[in-house]
């Protein structure tokens, strides 16, 4: 049996793992990502934290065959540098490099969203299906396309910004400085705006009761528990988030056709909540549906460990 | 030297080729399409079409290596039937298998849009570049996508429909079915609906003269020509038009970040007048410019070429 040590790099966390050659996780280990540190310094704890989960699963650095990490970024081939990653501060740093200088087996570095697609498609939701799609609704909006069993990411790796396609031509404004982009309608961020521009509408929804008249206080979930109690302003935004999201989906299954659409992140959680209408609305957004059909959305199963195991997994992803 | 014979199929003539293995066309010929024929004998006039090239050549089938051809839909590769095909009245016809029968050597079919775009990579506006999009701008949008000199259709040859992903989200209503997709702006059909609407409320401007005041003669060309000679709802009319293609296009960069893209079809005939504009506006759409750049948009140019020599190919993108 061959092990992997797969870590991912969060804004607050670095987690990291030993995983299987089937992609089960051995062992786990985190600690927090100090933001505040010099680049070399948060490298070298990287490094350390993956070093210390191999120490915690009984192993030494001689049984692991390849180091892999998920990065908030993307790293631009040419020259091999990190392209900025906002929460952690970094722009164009040779993260790859200074990553490898510690470990005496191959580092592979790829974008977080990526590796996430990855873990589910090895080891979890998608675990029966070759060609997947997941979108992870949290802060932002990750996209991970999976073809073959392997990450796709286009040319150069510097694609599968699914988050950043049009949804809205001319649009509200997106962290990313365009607008009408797909994550500006359906991150959890969107979702808070889209709850609080409603309970602005609607003084007599419940939402507000729910957040003691405190706007501050919305939070994703607010208008889930609200929608639960049949609110009509609640069930309205739910409604219309869950429409943003099949009609952007749609999009990528034109482009893609993938088998399965994996739906990750905070929002998720909904379960099937947000999964059966979501389904039902995929099925009149998606091009020639009545004549090819289409994927179904599943949901991802694995949280926060699908990240670390397919960030563990990305040199056999890599092999031609 | 190989030598191929590429067919492109379309609503009006079957145009075939004979190519040779660097995707020049040795020789040419074509005829009508007579689509008021069954099915299995329209498939013996493009079978005949292609004999008929090789026999102009002064060739025999023996000296060909095989035989491709451009479809107007995609062939589901779960059944091996054409899905559908509007302008031919097909659906579920299983094309290749008959087609096939017509020749000893193997034949490929895949969509006409596909095709054009490897054309244009093998040896047309993009034969320096290994990853190039096309979009062809005529009566729909067709798409194509490249990547390390193969065409790119997604899962089971079913995706890479660029021309349905969606631009504005509820927008107009598109041939498809669906509303708002990129064909329902970024058409030649969709300029000419524009254009009307324009003149519409513009009673003074220079359109109207242009078609003596009779809506039915105003082509995608119309509004260039106005545009031409400084009309100011013109200039507006294409301008908007051209925002529309920039904005779909950057979802295309963000998904696969293709060394560059090719604008083919009728509208491309504009050249620079089209293509600066593009250019200019695609650096403000496409995500994370500033940081990493972006692919420029070129004209296509082999015309109706693309498509013969892209089909004549096709062996040569499947392989492995």
């Amino acid at each position: 049996m061959k092990y992997y040590v797969g870590i991912d790099l969060g804004g607050t966390n670095i987690a990291a793992g030993v995983v299987d050659e089937t992609g089960k996780i051995i062992c786990k280990y985190s600690r927090k990502t100090n933001i505040h540190q010099p680049f070399e310094d948060l490298v070298r704890d990287i490094a350390e934290t993956g070093k210390e989960v191999v120490r915690q699963a009984g192993m030494t650095m001689e049984d692991i065959t390849s180091v892999g990490m998920g990065s908030p970024s993307c790293i631009n081939p040419k020259n091999n540098l990190l392209v900025f990653a906002n929460n952690l501060g970094w722009s164009n740093v040779p993260l790859p490099a200074v990553l490898q200088s510690h470990f005496d087996v191959p580092v592979y570095v790829r974008n977080d969203a990526d590796c996430a697609a990855l873990g589910e498609v090895i080891a979890g939701a998608a675990r029966n299906y070759e060609n997947a799609i997941m979108i992870t609704l949290g802060t932002g909006v990750g996209g991970g396309v999976i073809l073959n069993r392997r990450i796709f990411s286009g040319c150069d790796h510097m694609g599968g910004e699914l988050g950043h396609t049009k949804l809205i031509y001319h649009g509200v404004r997106c962290t990313c400085g365009q607008y009408g982009c797909l994550e500006s309608y359906t991150s959890a961020t969107a979702l808070i705006r889209e709850t609080k521009e409603a309970m602005a509408e609607h003084p007599e929804s419940l939402l507000h009761q729910l957040v003691d008249g405190d706007l501050s206080r919305v939070e994703a979930k607010t208008v889930f528990d609200a929608a639960h109690q049949n609110d009509e302003t609640a069930l309205a935004v739910v409604d219309q988030y869950i429409d943003y999201l099949a009609a952007g989906l749609s999009s990528f299954v034109s482009i893609f056709r993938p088998d399965v659409l994996i739906i990750g992140g905070g929002i998720s959680w909904q379960g099937d909540y947000l999964l059966d209408p979501l389904n039902e609305k995929l099925k009149g957004y998606i091009f020639s549906y009545r004549e090819i059909g289409g994927p179904k959305a599943i949901r991802a199963e694995l949280g926060n460990d699908a990240g670390i195991i397919g960030a563990a997994m990305l040199e056999l992803s890599e092999e031609e």
